[in-house]
């Protein structure tokens, strides 16, 4: 069981370097733009596990009160002007998230990019980036669209620095959630109060 | 009541005339090609409405034994050369079925359009496209990247008209699954006796 | 082509029938539902192709601005009373449907069941039954639990009488959607214009 | 951000515990139990957030080559005798997850759970428990049903408490991909060459 415990190593040391790393000011601004988005609509994309990511987020967002939308699920209602798309890819270059990306701009929301490189496309095209650090070694393979991935042949790495990115980002939304629940003055016995009688 | 007897003789007037004016011979070549693909992959891909009858198209090939998969789902395997994907879009210009059809050009698969608008983008991209019509009135507005309309704030229209197409689509796909079960000899209780045993 | 072109004149005839024999007093109380559930949330619930016409319901319903879920999607809120649920279900007897419609009586909310036999379980469960005939002819199995039938291997039919209900009920909800439009007071061009500025 | 720096800090100390506090000989059983099921189906189930995590598992086992589908999608063939499910459910008392355990015994399915909870219903159903730990301070309270909840009105906690299962578990998935890709004697660039070619 050596590789397991190796990965899971791997996976944990990324995960703290990844938190320690995270630039505070910017995380400062995403969760201005989430406070200011309460009587907003929120929107996540993101795809294969990012995707996946992205819905543990969404459903925490709903669960503190939040408007919020996973692109691609049936009940998504059109965006408008001021609506906030996060937009969550580990390399920056997914086609789909750039295409949301693209019509979110066009209509005047405002983007939150999610990724490990914030020069990429995705980064170039939001308006606030959070960078959070996947594979860290050289050499890193840009990952390419998904969809085509799909169609190609081609897909992300199976080595534990392919899973980096998704894990980093899952304890990144999970611990703003708690400093959200926080911000909103919120205590566990408050929300189990509130989904009990308002939902 | 009367809007929604109206509008049920709307669609099914609808229904036959979609059937009637199918080019059976573009169906022919679709059974052709669906009836090669035994031992290839078959992707189903489509948004919005036309994505829920694609699923349901999909899971009746499942049923027939097929290898068959729904793009955008947890399991979809990578496509290569020879396998075959049926796009489904009223319009033809659904900008994420555009993209995954042209990934799947790329890479020498086959694409089947079913469209309402064989001249449309998606026509021209495809190697093969089955024209099941949609809207008969003049002035229907194109249908545009469900995904960008998400974002954007635009929806199909909601009269009959706007879900003539998707009708049109389910009861011409469950018909090709009924000739298809009859080309490969399959009788009702030969399918569920295979169901029971080797599924 | 024969065999499509039997078995889209079998869906068609039998679309036609159950148009007829729908019971318009229990549809005029379903719209009565639907219309007091403007400020309350609509529910949702189908599994396999039944849930595939559920889902272009909820996605049309979301068009005319009600406040609808598809349960199982990542944002599906909790329900309370007072909310609605519509469960479809051809044989009425889907573990998963029932488990949710029992749960939604738990709470005092209104259960709706669109089914082929009102006098099935979830008939017996639900304050209003919308019957939808599927399968006319005797000796029609009854549909089991979709998930049970997933693990045990048993499958429904896949002549065309197996996919009857689906269509009947696919056009019985677009044409209620039209119905629903116009009582209202909404026109096409309304409702665009209302989806361009207000969603 | 001092909160979600002590969230992330939290998380991170219970997936190291929880990797620690493994029992390695289940682990080995579940690697056997995989390792026989190369010719055989592989159904993962979960629903929420433990089913986000299952789905991010489910895609890398087809990574490796495995015949894997995740229970509610469309492409979900029917289960045999000999096929192989994975359960995760934190609390083991999840209904759905419960339904499906229970349909796959009933076919001679071997039914795998991962829960925190092994003398749960889940866990006295399953032929393997592996025991992955989420919350461990006393008093927590035991998840119920998702559907029901969903109905109910009930929500997981959202404290980071709330979240460690989830994150426990995807960690411990992610590192069990890997030691299987050494199982199976695969190298990175083994596994890219192998999905260029026969994907």
């Amino acid at each position: 069981m050596k590789w397991l415990k190796a990965a899971a190593e791997e996976i944990v040391e990324n995960i703290k370097r990844s938190v320690q790393e995270l630039n505070m000011k910017d995380v400062e601004k995403l969760i201005d733009l989430l406070l200011k988005a309460k009587d907003k609509k929120i929107f996540i994309v993101g795809m294969g596990r990012s995707g996946f990511v992205g819905r543990a987020f969404a459903l925490r967002l709903m669960n503190l009160g939040f408007n919020v939308y996973f692109l691609g699920e049936t009940i998504t209602p059109a965006a408008e002007k001021g609506d906030l798309l996060i937009a969550i890819s580990g390399t920056g270059s997914t086609k789909m998230v750039l295409t949301a990306s693209a019509a979110a701009k066009d209509i005047c929301a405002t983007v939150v990019a999610i990724t490990s490189f914030p020069e990429s496309q995705l980064g170039q095209t939001a308006d606030l980036v959070v960078t959070v650090k996947g594979r860290t070694k050289e050499g890193s393979p840009r990952e390419e669209d998904y969809l085509a991935r799909q169609i190609i042949g081609e897909r992300e790495p199976l080595t534990p620095l392919g899973s980096i990115f998704e894990n980093n980002c899952m304890v990144f939304l999970d611990s703003l959630v708690v400093e959200l629940m926080h911000r909103l003055g919120r205590t566990e016995a408050d929300l189990k109060r509130r989904h009990a009688t308002i939902e």
